[in-house]
């Protein structure tokens, strides 16, 4: 409740008085409830939190002190028009906003937004609603805070989870839509969510509201349709989950890792049912296999006998997923080559794990399966394993349902590797190739054991590149391991430049480094971002900071966040 | 030659005077050389034309007097930065550019800019290389002017046309970036243009050269890389043509349809050979077969055992691929039923006729191939064909090569369904479904018959969706004959926009009226587009109207082209 937390919030927007920021937050209580206020007024508000019981004022995994990344207060706003009251008052008290759908963006930020004080619109807490699922056409339109879990119950209890399948990141927690917003992928056919998205509505930093592509358009043959009705509730068009590009310039693409926009609803492609799958596991005994396998993969992938997002998992991904560190080896820093040796004879596994699947009816799936059996087994040592060929504990079982889009939990456990155990993503793209792979696995592995910790990585397979994902784990309350783990990244990252690899996505404390390493013309992209960002939203209101693009309001020589770390260990 | 010719040109960019043009191309004659630069000046130059051999001084196909949609001069720059100083120019005097690939955009306005007397900028002529085509990902990289046809020249002439198919559209004469720009399609598995394109290089309004996506990244491992060499001899980023999003907005969709920057390169991806593949046919006898034809197709595509793009074509589409109106019937007008029956005789086809293909290893081809067969056989009176049960000279071998991906230009003969004749597409967006697309049908055939003019149409099959293509053919210099064609389609703009209908891409001339029927919130979606083109192009001088956005500079008073038409017949 505002009044009576009333002291102030711990954080302020910038350049906001205390009593500008209360006749804001009055005005908010006017559109939305005072109930849907909630006010950062304390250090004990920043205490605790875990994936399931997120908090959405801070980062939980913060890579600076617990208050740097800081909401002034959040909003739980339960209608469009709501919103468009927010956003429109945001602008009158030019007061910092920071939409989130869940807010379990773990590794990149969680639910804080970049700007201290912001004000955190959690759009899924009250629009949580599966809007439809069109078995015809195998799409759905949903809110902000419908989660992977949620929406595969809702097919269960409508009796479709067999008829339409879904996408799922490794975790069921996140919200579908704020996952495809900031780009994020899954491990089916359909991995790729940006590529499956089909339709927005967006309320603009203005206040305005706007459906792209064929929802710009009109349809008066749908059942309600009242050219005077309220805009969100007219009826959309029934091509809307259907045709992404609509007619004129494709817009939805700035509406991702991107502060231009809030969302408010989105159209999902899901899968029909391709007449069953079966999972299978590759493994290869040695680190230099990374190449055979990703040479293997290469054109399997491009011929669809892979037709999926599959992933090749480093020794230690699985181990975390599988026990803490403690239950396989009794000291610090990096696991000795002998122990991951024991580690791989304990859990059946090579030092890589490949996790695939094929698709569609028996026959085709036969078919797939002996191409992709015959290939994998020519590299020397390889292993293809079933999921009958494994304990019922394997992350094979796991990755089996992530598969076939059932939502799991169990991947939560890379986080505990060390005792109380946060994270960060580093996640830069790399070729399909051996030779890259191995670099780019080589390049990261060294500057772990620089920085005394465990190489915890696994390459997505995408079309033509793969989305290597390494997980920096270190222990929450020492700031020491987390400063570590921050030189870590940010040395990475340069490292990476230099070798003209770029991230796909990234924390929010991140953004501004990696933004300046797509430096091509003197960045001239970040330029033009912020000339899209200045037109369409010139009080610089909405996420300023996201993806290092800054409004013109914002002085870069105060906010950008300063890359040079210094070695301290 | 400018001065020989200069007597001024036909139309002078709007507020421009003579002397102003004169020392802008004075200007350009400097930058790209005099012998690049053609003035229309006299009307003779609007003369003939066809496709192989476009004009690219106004619209061969024009809708409105053969010289509304002209040009004042044509510029042929040879170089990025040639690109980047004109730009610059154009800026400087404020005239407006419109730049194309090859020009043969036939049917949706041909190589004519929007506004009379704008300078059109052929990218084709001289900037026509295949960069790089890389077997290993199954990727290349264009210049603008670099046909289809080239590209598959390019792959024979390299021994790589049995390892890598392109797409193809239904012409080979196009440009593979500029088809992309419009968001063009083909009939391959990687038939969606756009969606299978992977990094631009764009000389943005300012001058500026932007490279999307990771090519916004330098990368130092690239042989020849200089940071101090000129931009666009920077060695691209590995990655450029593997990931399309990069970090950050996605913008790539802002350059389609659009207004917003000159494409001096772009990456697309090519199929690796599937391992083969099987073309066939399924007639259907009646025009009500349409409902359970779409019917069938709507879970075999969504289940990709209809792979590719297909196309359900009406008889009269065939029919005029394989001969002229005379040559059938000798009256003029709708053919009637009884002539149709005889048509579909001769022809071998039945009233829709359906052009499909599975690709694949034998083994999986014929497994689908079995499922395709048994569900459209359901059909009563349903035929199934392959290559070997037709003629020579039958659509089926024609489609055949379109559905391997070989560029052909027998479908050009369309055109000459009646003598001279020229063409306007209109290409309404369908629901995949029997109902919509047999009513989609009925709007647009019933229009056609009060305008006494043939359907000529076909549904080529997206993933959920359908582009109903129309062709709307009329003869050349038929003043009469014209305004009824615009008439047409006017009206069915209008009809299909009351049933919730929209147009996925048009001409020149119907642009406004398109985006006009775009309306959500009161034409949102211009408005933020105007927006947007305002920020970047502050001057307005790149293609100013493309798509129904206009810069603040353009009175839009003045500047949008009626849409209502009277009914003169
Ligand atoms: C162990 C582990 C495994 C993981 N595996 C994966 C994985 O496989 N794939 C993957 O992609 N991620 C993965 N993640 C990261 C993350 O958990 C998921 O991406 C998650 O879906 C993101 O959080 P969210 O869905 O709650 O999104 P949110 O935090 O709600 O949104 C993410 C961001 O999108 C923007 N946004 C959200 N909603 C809106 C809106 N309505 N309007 C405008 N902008 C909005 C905001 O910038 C926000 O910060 C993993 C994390 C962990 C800890
Ligand atoms: C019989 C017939 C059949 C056809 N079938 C098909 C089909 O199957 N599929 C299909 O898609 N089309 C089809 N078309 C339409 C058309 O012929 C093709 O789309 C053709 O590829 C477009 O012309 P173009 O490639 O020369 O592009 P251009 O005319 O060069 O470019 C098209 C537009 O894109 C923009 N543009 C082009 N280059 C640039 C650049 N470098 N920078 C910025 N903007 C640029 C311009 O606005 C330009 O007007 C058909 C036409 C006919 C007559």
């Amino acid at each position: 409740n505002v009044e009576s937390a009333w002291g102030g919030p711990l954080a302020l927007p910038p350049g906001t008085s205390g009593e500008k920021f209360a006749k804001f937050l009055a005005g908010v209580g006017d559109v939305c409830g005072k109930s849907e206020i909630t006010l950062v007024s304390s250090q004990d508000q920043l205490k605790g939190g875990w994936y399931l019981e997120q908090s959405k004022v801070h980062d939980m995994h913060s890579i600076y002190d617990e208050d740097f990344f800081v909401a002034s207060a959040v909003v739980t706003p339960s209608s469009v028009p709501q919103v468009q009251a927010l956003v429109r008052l945001a602008n009158e008290y030019e007061i910092p906003l920071w939409p989130i759908s869940i807010g379990r963006n773990v590794g990149y930020g969680g639910a804080a937004p970049r700007v201290r004080g912001s004000v955190v619109v959690d759009m899924g807490k009250n629009m949580n609603k599966v809007l439809s699922v069109d078995e015809d056409s195998a799409s759905c339109l949903l809110e902000p805070g419908v989660t992977y879990s949620e929406l595969y119950d809702y097919l269960i209890e409508h009796n479709l989870h067999e008829k339409l399948w879904i996408d799922v990141p490794d975790l069921g927690g996140g919200s579908v839509v704020g996952n495809c917003l900031d780009r994020g992928v899954g491990y089916t056919p359909y991995g790729d969510h940006f590529m499956m998205h089909c339709g927005m509505e967006i309320v603009l930093p203005n206040g305005e509201l706007y459906r792209t592509g064929m929802g710009a358009m009109p349809d008066p043959t749908q059942p309600g349709f009242d050219p005077d009705a309220p805009l969100h509730e007219q009826p959309p068009n029934k091509c809307w989950q259907l045709f992404n590009y609509g007619f004129g310039p494709y817009l939805d693409g700035i509406f991702t890792q991107s502060s231009l926009g809030i969302v408010t609803k989105m159209g999902m492609w899901l899968m029909p049912n391709p007449g069953g799958f079966q999972s299978y596991l590759v493994t290869v005994p040695n680190e230099e296999d990374l190449h055979p396998l990703v040479e293997t993969i290469r054109p399997l992938r491009l011929q669809n006998i892979l037709p999926n997002v599959p992933t090749i998992r480093y020794i230690t991904l699985d181990a975390a997923v599988l026990g803490h560190k403690k239950q396989y080896v009794s000291y610090e820093g990096p696991i000795t080559e002998e122990d991951k040796r024991a580690i791989e004879k304990k859990l059946q596994l090579g030092r890589w794990n490949f996790y695939g699947a094929v698709y569609g009816p028996p026959v085709i799936r036969d078919a797939m399966l002996s191409v992709v059996k015959e290939a994998f087994l020519k590299i020397p040592g390889a292993k293809f394993l079933l999921p009958e060929d494994m304990k019922e504990n394997s992350v094979l079982h796991i990755r089996s349902k992530t598969l076939r889009g059932i939502p799991t939990y169990d991947e939560l456990n890379w986080l505990d590797w060390e005792p109380n155990g946060v994270h960060l993503f580093f996640a830069p793209i790399s070729k399909v190739s051996g030779d890259d792979a191995m670099k780019q696995y080589e390049v990261s592995k060294r500057r772990f054991e620089e920085a005394g910790m465990d190489f915890i990585g696994t390459f997505t397979v995408g079309m033509r590149e793969m989305h290597h994902i390494v997980s920096v784990v270190f222990p929450r309350g020492n700031p020491k391991k987390r400063d570590r783990a921050v030189w870590l990244i940010r040395t990475l990252i340069d490292d990476c430049a230099k070798h003209g690899w770029g991230e796909y996505r990234t924390h929010i404390g991140l953004m501004d480094q990696i933004q300046g390493t797509y430096s091509f013309n003197d960045n001239i992209q970040r330029k033009l971002n912020e000339t899209i960002k200045n037109a369409i939203d010139p009080k610089g209101i909405l996420a300023p900071g996201k993806s290092g693009i800054w409004p013109s309001k914002y002085d870069k020589k105060q906010w950008v966040l300063d890359s040079k770390v210094e070695k301290k260990f």
